[in-house]
C-alpha cells in the first residue's frame, strides 16, 4: 500500500525513515534481544536513547545551558493546569493572550488550576471578534494591543492556533508580545521546531509531541532553570517541574517508546539539515498553498489576516459547505487525508508539519487548482 | 539475535506476537497507508482500536456495566495525587494501608495532594517493621490489623509491592482488607490482570500498563460509575475522572500507540485462554521459583512470609552481596536479564509477568540450582 498524503492535524504524519528505523529494531533493540519498550527505564540501553533525544532537542534549537529540557506526560492540556499551579504565587496573577481555541482552553483550565492554589489569571488580550460560538480569530495582536501587568507572574501565548490557523510567524507584523521583565510562557504544541527560534525570549516553552516531533503521549518542556526553581514546592511532586528537572525526566517511568520515537524523528531532522532546512520546506509549502488560495479569485478564501497566517495549519473555506464536503471526498480518492477543518469552525484545514513532504503539498495544490476549475 | 529471557520489573517483557503484530503494521495500519501513530485520535481507524482495547479489559476481567474503564496518563504516581484530589471531600480523610515502598509513595504524594485541596489522609495500617531506610515489609496485614475509619472517603491498598515482593489475594491468609461501606481503592500496577479478580470488591482500580499489559505511558483505571460521579468538580478538568469518563478517555489526545499495544497484548491474552490461563502459568512459575528457593537449604532466602509471597516479583537473597553480584553476571551470560533487586533493598528480584514464559522460568530455576551447587 503506498503511503497516504497525510495532512492530519495531530497525531500527524511522521517521517518514513523514523518509522522504518522503529520497525527494523522493534523486536531487537541494539542486539539486546528485546524491544526498546521492554527495556528498563533505568537501564543503559534506554538511558542512551533518553539522552540522545534530550541532546537533539538542545542541539537543533540551540537551547542554552541555563535551560532544562524535560519530557512530561498528560499533553498540553495538563500543562494548562500545571503551569499556573507552579508559577503563579498565591494571591498573584498571570496574563494570558488569546489568539484562538487553544488559548481559550489554556485560560479556562488555567483558571481552575489557579483557583485551586489560591492564585489568579487574567486575560490581558483576546484577539477574537464576536462572542461565544461565533467568535472568530483571524490574527495575532499587535504589540501595542497587549498591555502586560508588570506584576504578573508570567505572560502566556499560543504560538500557533491549530484550529484557527493563526500563527505568531515572527514576520514583521506578527511578533510575540514584548513582556519586559515578565517571563514569557509559550504553548508551541503545533509549531514546535518548525524553524529555529530564539529560546532565550521564553522562560518556558511546552509542546505536545504529536505534531512535529513524535507520537502522542509526550510533552517536551524547555524552561529556564531559575524559572523552574521559582515554582511552588507545596504541590504533589508529580506536578512540580523542579522534580522532573532534578530527576532528568525519570522521576517516574517515562513514556519510553514515545521518547524513543522523538529520538528517531529528530535524528532524521538533523540528517536532513536541521531546522533551517525544515523552515525552508515549511515556508515553501506555505507559499504554494496560500498561492493557490490567493490566485483562486475567491473560490478559496482564507479568513486569517496575511501576517498571521499559519505555516503549519492552512485553513480556508470554499463557496459552500457542499463543495467543502465534495473537496474532502475527492481528495481522499487521491490518498490525501486529514483535510476536513475542525468541527468547531468547519471548512478545510491543511496541516503541513515537518514530516509533510513538499511533493504532497504540490499534489494537493494541483488538485485544488483542478477542483476550482471544475467547480468554480 | 535470540530473544532475551526478560525478567525486568517494568517496563517489562511483552508477548512476542503482540510486538510482531505491531511490527508488521507499523508503516501501514489496516491498509490506510499510515502508521497507527499517524492516525487522528478522532478518526475511525484509531477509534476501532480504542474501543477494542477498552472491550478487552472489560471482557477479560468481567467488568460490570456500572463501571467505567479509562485510559489515563502520568503513571501510577499521578494517580497517587489525583485520587485524593478527586475523592476526599474537603475536611474529610482517607485511609491508607501500607505494605511496601509503593504504598509509602502513595501516602507521601497523596498527603501533598490532600493538603492542596484541604483534605486529609491517614495511615490506617503500616505492615512494615522498623523505621526509615531499614524498614522491612514482609507481609500483608491480617483483616483484624486494619482498623478502617467508617467515615473515611476510601481505603487505599497496593495489591502487589514490586520492590518488596509482597502481594495480596494470592492465598487464604492474605486477603484484601474488609472495608464495609467504605470504598476500596487499589493500586494494581504490578499485578493487574495476573488473574481474574472480583472487580465489584473495588470502587477504583488503577494500574500502569508497563508490567502486565503494555508499554509505559498509559494507566488503566476501572472505577464504579457512582464513585466517579462523587468526585470533586472544582478541579482542573484534566484531573477529573468524571471528565475522562464522559469523554471516553478522549478528552485530550490519548497516548494512541500505547493503547494500540495494549490492544495487541490483551488480544494475545484472550487468544491464549484469557486470565484463567494467565493465572495457571503465573502460579506454575511461582511454584517453580519458590520451590528452588525453599529446596536450597538456605542458600536462597525469601524474606516474605509465605501467604504474602508475590507471584509477580519473587525476591530473594543469597548468602553474600558478592554472590548476588556474581549471580546477576552469570545469569546475564545466559541471556537472563533484569534480575538485580531494587537498589533500595538489594538482593535478587525475578519479575514474572504474564509475558514471561514458563520455559524462561524453568531455565532460570535450573541455573539457580546449578549456581547453588557450585557456590553453596
Amino acid at each position: 500500500m503506498p503511503r497516504a498524503l497525510n495532512f492530519n492535524a495531530g497525531p500527524a504524519a511522521l517521517p518514513l525513515p523514523a518509522l522504518e528505523r522503529a520497525q527494523a529494531e522493534l523486536l531487537d533493540f541494539g542486539g539486546s534481544g528485546m524491544s526498546i519498550m521492554e527495556q528498563s527505564h533505568r537501564g543503559k540501553e534506554y538511558d542512551a536513547v533518553h539522552e540522545e533525544a534530550l541532546s537533539l532537542v538542545r542541539e537543533l534549537l540551540d537551547v542554552p545551558a541555563d535551560y532544562d529540557v524535560l519530557f512530561m506526560q498528560g499533553g498540553a492540556t495538563q500543562q494548562f493546569a500545571t503551569i499556573p499551579m507552579n508559577f503563579i504565587a498565591p494571591g498573584k496573577s498571570a496574563d494570558y493572550v488569546v489568539t484562538g481555541a487553544w488559548g481559550e482552553k489554556a485560560v479556562s483550565e488555567g483558571q481552575m488550576a489557579a483557583t485551586m492554589v489560591g492564585a489568579q489569571l487574567r486575560v490581558a488580550c483576546d484577539a477574537g471578534q464576536g462572542e461565544g460560538k461565533s467568535k472568530k480569530y483571524t490574527r495575532v495582536p499587535s504589540a501595542s494591543e497587549v498591555k502586560v501587568d508588570a506584576g504578573a507572574s508570567y505572560v502566556h501565548v499560543t504560538s500557533n492556533e491549530t484550529i484557527h490557523g493563526v500563527q505568531y510567524a515572527t514576520e514583521p507584523g506578527a511578533r510575540f508580545p514584548v513582556t519586559g521583565d515578565v517571563p514569557l510562557v509559550c504553548d508551541m504544541s503545533s509549531d514546535f521546531m518548525w524553524k529555529k527560534i530564539d529560546v532565550t525570549r521564553f522562560s518556558l516553552i511546552y509542546a505536545g509531541a504529536q505534531k512535529n516531533i513524535g507520537p502522542s503521549g509526550v510533552v517536551v518542556v524547555i524552561a529556564k532553570k531559575d524559572f523552574v526553581a521559582s515554582g511552588r514546592k507545596d504541590l504533589p511532586t508529580i506536578f512540580q517541574y523542579r522534580v522532573a528537572a532534578e530527576n532528568n525526566s525519570l522521576y517516574n517511568t517515562p513514556p519510553t517508546f514515545g521518547i524513543y520515537l522523538i529520538r528517531n524523528v529528530l535524528s532524521w531532522v538533523k540528517g536532513e539539515g536541521g531546522l533551517p532546512e525544515m523552515e525552508k520546506r515549511n515556508r515553501e509549502k506555505g507559499r504554494i498553498l496560500y498561492g493557490v488560495i490567493d490566485a483562486s479569485s475567491g473560490f478559496y478564501s482564507c479568513p486569517v489576516e496575511r501576517p498571521s497566517r499559519s505555516f503549519m495549519n492552512v485553513v480556508f473555506r470554499l463557496p459552500t459547505v457542499e463543495l467543502e464536503d465534495s473537496f474532502v471526498i475527492e481528495a481522499k480518492k487521491l490518498k490525501m487525508v486529514g483535510l476536513k477543518g475542525h468541527r468547531s469552525v468547519g471548512g478545510i484545514r491543511v496541516s503541513s508539519y515537518n514530516a509533510v513532504k513538499v511533493e504532497w503539498v504540490k499534489a494537493l495544490a494541483d488538485f485544488m487548482a483542478d477542483f476550482a476549475k471544475s467547480n468554480g
